[in-house]
């Protein structure tokens, strides 16, 4: 049988699993006669541009394994945005190496990419690989890397909670990977758990903030718990008139804006208002562990790799792999191919029926939405009433 | 038999396992027919002194067991710092309560008011038990807590190198715990392992901060290593003239100073000087962590309880329980009990052997110091080489 090669490239950020979904590809490529060489693009596809690859073919089926359940991305992404320009470029590799099926690894902008490049691929299979922990992708429920990203901030931000909570000196502002949209900080919600209260306080880059509405939240949650609370807030939040509240006034070299963090302007607003505050910022460390990976999360990732070599061995190009909900309650999704039109450049932003009223917290809806994708229930903690 | 009471009070901030300390005193405490009701101070000495008691007297074995595995402290800890006006109040409350067991848990500043208090205690039994993750405490090889703490810094370090090392954008640097002592720091190093190379670079309370030698520090990593690089960072480092690198120059409704945060100043140096760069703190969530405690650290802090319980029963007073290693490999610790007069008030810090000579990394003897400590082997990462 007449063989040809297969290429896997990322853009973007690396996520808990996007070396899952990079698994996947591989151990079902390697059941392929169809298929040769298994590649990757080294440092994602500005890497593959310059023909800079790394060659899967014969990994063990224990190389495999082990590379399923390694966090960030072991080949390398990039953060170079693809233009028009690379579309040729693309192409030119692609088939100076006799790759005939195309993978692209990424979020929203990475399937604009597929897209176009599909459209001028001629007989080269291109399916896009979602990978965002942000699970901003439209259509798709949700977005490999995303479950393992929001176990980790329900996890982490019911453990701030009890150190918060036994030390109850400071009001914890806790801040939340995703810049624009809202669906991880509002994940912290499934902190509260085994009688936790832990955020009391949720703040969604959705809504406009307000300092003067926010120091009186934190007051009214004071009132209430009696003791110090935990707010978490999106990386991203502004104010009504679009200015970055992590915005902290200085330049650097360049004449860029320095951010200062968004959690620590809460906690700085708190302490001008002569309330005892502090903050904390996991950051990368929060789409890069290991311990919190989500079961559910690295085995549909895996599973993504798999039905996008399956896809494109029967022929298939121009979509990308994604899930569709089948239930809630016994959770289960069925895997589809989405015509990467209907997701390229979209950004589906937390919807409104998953935010309350008050814009401090979320909703049962975006309860009964996200419990499943989290790989089920937190650790035990033991915990005395008082 | 007669029988008397039992308290247990914390003070400062809580560890992953201070929770073990308690469960290993309630778990023998049982066992002893002597010792009555087995109290814990609801919310540190504080409410100790309050008369605010958690009765832990019939919890079951799978409580306990529970308990053990819990991070932070469960019944609640204090900032209240004590003094000599409230010794004999302390005593006061013990009489009233026919306490005749009194444990305090906390760091070297609770050990000066355990060692006062016995001193005018009578025949009330007065034992230190030990916690922190700031491993301060002198004559004992290590501290309760710290262990837990270290694996959580070597994980997360290693981790956040993953991702820094994927998309190698950003210098990242990382702050870690311990506002005097570079015990914690230092543990990063431990994130070296299956071939990673981050931390590059460690900076440490023990050692004044040269911006200028920082920069070139930067640089040179960057030249050697050809990639984003991550720098670890105590959250107390000071310039020469003592003055926090974490100050904003910003001051809260009091007039008092408020912290910037230590990476996000030291990567506002590196972007001030056109390097880009990224700042994490995971913080306090890096002393609650559940999934990394070390199996050692959380069996030693159980057991630290039971001696102590052990300790009173047969009629000592005026010690804290410490470690005595007998042998680094295969690990191996004793526990003895140390004179309070000789932990009272006494900071550990980073001793400089332990430190290289350029100020920015640990010695092997360190690594051979701490390495069994953080309870085994880090967890599997899939490594190619690039």
């Amino acid at each position: 049988m007449e063989k040809h090669n297969l290429i896997v490239a990322q853009g973007g950020g690396p996520t808990a699993v996007i070396n899952a979904s990079l698994a996947g590809v591989v151990a079902e490529a390697q059941k392929h006669p169809e298929i040769g060489r298994i590649y990757a693009g080294r440092g994602g596809i500005e890497g593959a541009m310059k023909e800079k690859f790394i060659d899967l073919t014969d990994m063990s089926a224990r190389d495999i394994e082990r590379l399923k359940f390694t966090p960030s991305s072991a080949v390398g992404s990039c953060r170079y945005k693809v233009t028009e320009k690379d579309h040729d470029r693309i192409i030119e590799v692609l088939r100076k190496h006799d790759i005939k099926y195309f993978f692209y690894n990424g979020g929203n902008d990475s399937m604009d990419t597929c897209n176009k490049v599909s459209k001028i691929a001629g007989d080269i299979s291109v399916i896009g690989v979602p990978k965002t922990i942000d699970n901003d992708l439209a259509v798709t429920d949700h977005c490999p890397g995303f479950g393992s990203a929001a176990r980790y901030a329900a996890i982490t931000t019911l453990e701030y909670g009890l150190d918060i909570r036994a030390l109850p000196i400071h009001v914890g502002v806790i801040e939340i990977m995703g810049r624009n949209a809202g669906w991880l900080v509002a994940a912290t919600a499934l902190a509260r758990t085994q009688g936790f209260a832990a955020p009391h306080l949720i703040y969604f880059p959705e809504r406009a903030f307000d300092r003067q509405k926010f120091v009186a939240d934190v007051k009214a949650a004071q009132a209430k718990y009696g003791y110090g609370i935990v707010v978490a807030v999106s990386e991203g939040i502004c104010y009504a008139d679009g200015k970055p509240v992590a915005d902290s006034g200085m330049v650097d070299g360049f004449g860029h804006k320095i951010p200062g963090g968004t959690a620590q302007a809460l906690s700085n607003i708190l302490l001008q208002e002569g309330i005892k505050s502090r903050a904390e910022k996991p950051g990368l460390v929060g789409r890069a562990s290991k311990l919190t990976i989500a079961k559910c999360d690295v085995d549909e990732a895996f599973e993504v790799g798999r039905v996008a070599v399956k896809s494109v061995v029967a022929g298939k190009s121009g979509y990308m792999v994604g899930y569709k909900r089948v239930s809630t309650n016994p959770y289960k999704i069925d895997y589809e191919l989405i015509e990467l039109a209907k997701v390229a450049n979209v950004e589906n932003v937390l919807p409104d029926n998953f935010i309350n009223e008050a814009g401090n917290d979320v909703t049962d809806a975006f309860i009964e939405y996200c419990k499943p994708l989290i790989g089920g229930e937190l650790e035990d903690y033991f915990r005395f009433e008082f």
